[in-house]
């Protein structure tokens, strides 16, 4: 049986204290949602921010394989009909195909929060659903605080559901807001709507404030709710939402249902990667399914056992969601994902190439404070680097950084480089709004005349993540660079306890990859 | 009703993978828990590593207020009686009161890890356990991957736990050790061993592989055990074990069992951070009820009603656990933020110091990529300076920072400042392994004759964000600083364009902070 997943990391998920995305991160978690295969997105609250109304208007514009984009927004003023507020109207502005509207469920919070009567709560949560309705659009109907207005007072809160019918909700998602319900609860009084409504399709939305967020989800669809919202990561506010990364696998691997695509729940690990990645947050490496060390094993005795009987000490095969077990080291997985990355990237692969030594150079640097997930040009540098006829655009021989604050005069940031293009040497310098910016400018300088293709490269990203942050200011930097050409985007990596040095290694290879790989292949028509 | 509390921290939460304790730690931990109130603190392995068995040795020379000291160790080798078995005999030399013997429940273990045969494994348990209950040992029996060897094969795992109580098990402790069960699972099982042996004492043992040890723990008291295990902050092997700052307070607050004596719920959220403060661990700021953001509100009308109806944001008083609701200082806030903010670091308001330019400085800097949430001492600052009286410990006149990279040299990171103190002008330079890193040096070296408190200072924590990174490499950063004295910590911010900028911001901020304020306030005993 399948159950709908609906995933709020673009809006519930940034609540948490310390995301923060911009737009372009958005559609990136978005695009890579719809891959996976998620059946709703929802991208944000167009009627509370522009960034977020930019974000449906690109949304729009775009092509969607699995997922149904969803904007958010909450019922009509108390004073108002739907057609007369802002919030109604940019969700009809937003164009998209579902609209996910939240009321309330909780006399405490009509009275306290509202400051209307129970009927007029009533009035507006129908009204404002028939109204999207009517303009075509399919709704959804997030009852917020729904357990808590539930122990509350039962009865009101049912009507709240029946008033969210009548406006033609298709779903009804019972909020636990506070995120202070525990399962057992969850269970009766999901039965308990299910016995008022035998025909409504229900779906849950949990908090983790008792730590009990996964559990109440899955206790939920015991009792007949068909769709699940949450995040991935868990990311949300206060001690988060739901962690999808939890609940598909659990639902998917212990409970027989249906979320994903087949097959794609392989994708799990890598997708939770790539959002901590992008959100820039230290992936947790001990979250279930998707942590580092999910599968981890010590021991010499316990290895050679599971070896034999991996299911004695895993309580799944960690494939299945992507993972891996940390002792086993694959080294033919390894040499594996090297072989389909350089095809993916058209680098030809001979006998001149020795896969195995640059797993380990990967190793090696990893330990180090490198990251290759997104960093695929490094990678490909590193293969290339090993044939005998390989000739690298430019040499370093010599860069400085400066940043001057003087007295009268402000800031100041110069860099110079020296460089070798062929037999030639060329020493220049510049200035800019920080010590890389100025060692881009020169290094851009110098080579212009060489290869004027780096005059299309922009750096379309640039992060920069402190490792080991409780080493103070001698803690190692890592640096991730994003170049786009127009056509293709690649990413390079540096890192060290000098952030002008990991930024400067990142900042070389992808010049280098650009110009002897990007460059050199036909260009396709469309950015991505 | 009074459920046990077992705490395993010391013994199965050191199976983390970055967790390592030294016997002063693992004795400073065994302090707190005990003050805290657990029922059993289970020490260590002792036959497995010297370093546990001396726990135990000093333990037993030690007072303990509340808890009941517990040592580790497995049944005997299959081919030895019990007085043979240098485990045993290790948990025997322990002198602790209470020995915790594991066995096997699962005929996979018996035949692929013993390889022995069922009926000898059955041995092993008794005759195990009835040695050391000989011997005047209380006795816990932990039966290992039960719930998966009871799927396997429920009679033999139901007459393991019969061998154990033949043998004198004074509680017979279901474990999930692979972590992979479901609560409903766990209950139904839970259930039928209540039946099997309705007078014996039953306890749970779970870990989070599916995000569910929590809820597996809270579903087998449900079902009847009196005893749950798990560690603080949920540390564990793989994705942890059950979390005991989740399951007590879950089953004090929201399920009405007792488990510590009355009262010293309030202290979980100092312990949850002390414990990760001795384990040398970042505290999950994320965490259910002992996080940090467990109740961080935003917004201001947000804040206004929770001042009104605290329970309409909170599902429980956070006093209740010793945390407290964070008034998140950011652009939504209002004075009542600032103020209650300016009390909690005991600086005085009065009327030279004008909030609403306060409020308006905290937005404009924010816009400019500034962030307070983190950085009370930054906000703190700014009200100071608002004081016709302020005296800033130094002033800025020049500083310059400078990264060179020559060919046959490598990277070079140096530094110089020029500060006035009083009527005096310092002017110096220092190395580091980044340009930040040499900043901060010179800046110490040229303050430090005249504040030598600084040297207290230590710079705990160094993050860096780029904001908007899609400006490439003249993308706004932020830095952000924790600077600890041994008894407090504060957090300081800086922004700009320019790395080396906005580290200076928030490196002269911390400075000025800790000197002006942190130390000279009392200092408390205790770190925290």
């Amino acid at each position: 049986m399948k159950i709908e997943i609906y995933d709020t990391t673009l809006r519930d998920g940034t609540q948490r204290t310390d995301i923060s995305l911009s737009l372009n991160d958005k559609l990136a978690i978005a695009k890579r949602l719809d891959e996976f295969g998620v059946d709703f997105i929802e991208g944000g609250w167009p009627g509370s921010n522009p960034k977020d109304a930019e974000f449906f208007a690109r949304a729009a514009e775009m092509e969607w394989k699995h997922a149904v984009i969803a904007a958010f927004g909450a019922t009509c003023a108390v004073n108002k009909t739907p057609a007369e507020d802002d919030n109604i109207r940019a969700l009809l502005d937003s164009k998209a195909p579902v609209c996910t509207v939240v009321g309330k469920s909780s006399l405490l919070h009509v009275h306290e929060v509202l400051r209307t009567t129970p009927q007029n709560n009533l009035r507006i949560i129908e009204e404002s659903l028939a109204y999207l309705t009517a303009q075509g659009r399919r709704v959804i109907y997030d009852a917020e605080h729904f357990f808590d207005g539930y122990k509350e007072d039962a009865e009101y809160a049912l009507q709240t559901l029946a008033a969210a019918l009548r406006g033609g909700a298709e779903t009804l998602v019972l909020c636990d807001t506070n995120g202070g319900s525990m399962p057992w609860e969850v269970s009766e009084i999901v039965r308990a709507v299910r016995a008022r409504f035998p025909h409504a399709r229900l779906g849950i939305h949990t908090h983790n404030d008792g730590e009990c967020a996964v559990a109440n989800s899955l206790a939920a669809v015991r009792e007949g709710c068909v769709q699940v919202q949450g995040t991935i990561n868990g990311y949300g506010e206060r001690c988060g939402n739901a962690n999808l990364c939890s609940v598909i696998p659990d639902l998917e691997l212990k409970m027989g249902y249906t979320c994903l695509p087949s097959g794609h729940l392989a994708q799990l690990t890598d997708l939770a990667h790539y959002v901590a990645e992008i959100a820039n947050l230290a992936p947790d490496e001990h979250l279930a399914y998707v942590g580092r060390d999910a599968f981890a094993h010590k021991g010499g005795i316990h290895v050679a056992a599971m070896r034999r009987t991996p299911r004695s000490y895993q309580h799944i095969d960690p494939a299945l969601v992507g993972n891996r077990s940390q002792v086993v080291v694959s080294e033919l997985s390894g040499r594996g994902n090297l072989l389909s990355k350089a095809e993916e990237n058209g680098i030809e692969i001979d006998d001149q190439v020795n896969l195995n030594q640059a797993l380990r150079e990967v190793k090696a640097l990893e330990a180090k404070g490198f990251s290759f997930e997104a960093a695929d040009a490094s990678v490909m540098l590193m293969l290339l680097r090993q044939k005998a006829d390989y000739q690298p655009p430019f040499e370093l021989v010599d860069f400085t950084a400066e940043v001057e604050h003087r007295a009268g005069r402000g800031m100041i940031a110069e860099a110079t480089v020296k460089v070798r293009v062929g037999g030639e040497l060329i020493h220049t310098a510049a200035e800019g709004n920080g010590p890389v910016a100025a060692l881009d400018a020169a290094l851009r300088k110098a080579l212009l005349p060489y290869y004027p293709q780096i005059a299309r490269f922009h750096l379309s990203d640039y992060k920069v993540r402190i490792l080991d942050g409780n080493n103070g200011t001698s803690a190692t930097t890592r640096v991730l660079i994003e170049t786009r050409n127009g056509h293709r985007a690649w990413g390079t990596v540096g890192a060290s306890t000098n952030i002008i040095e990991a930024s400067w290694r990142a900042l070389t290879d992808s010049i280098e990859y650009g110009v002897l790989v990007v460059e050199a292949q036909p260009q396709p028509e469309a950015v991505h």
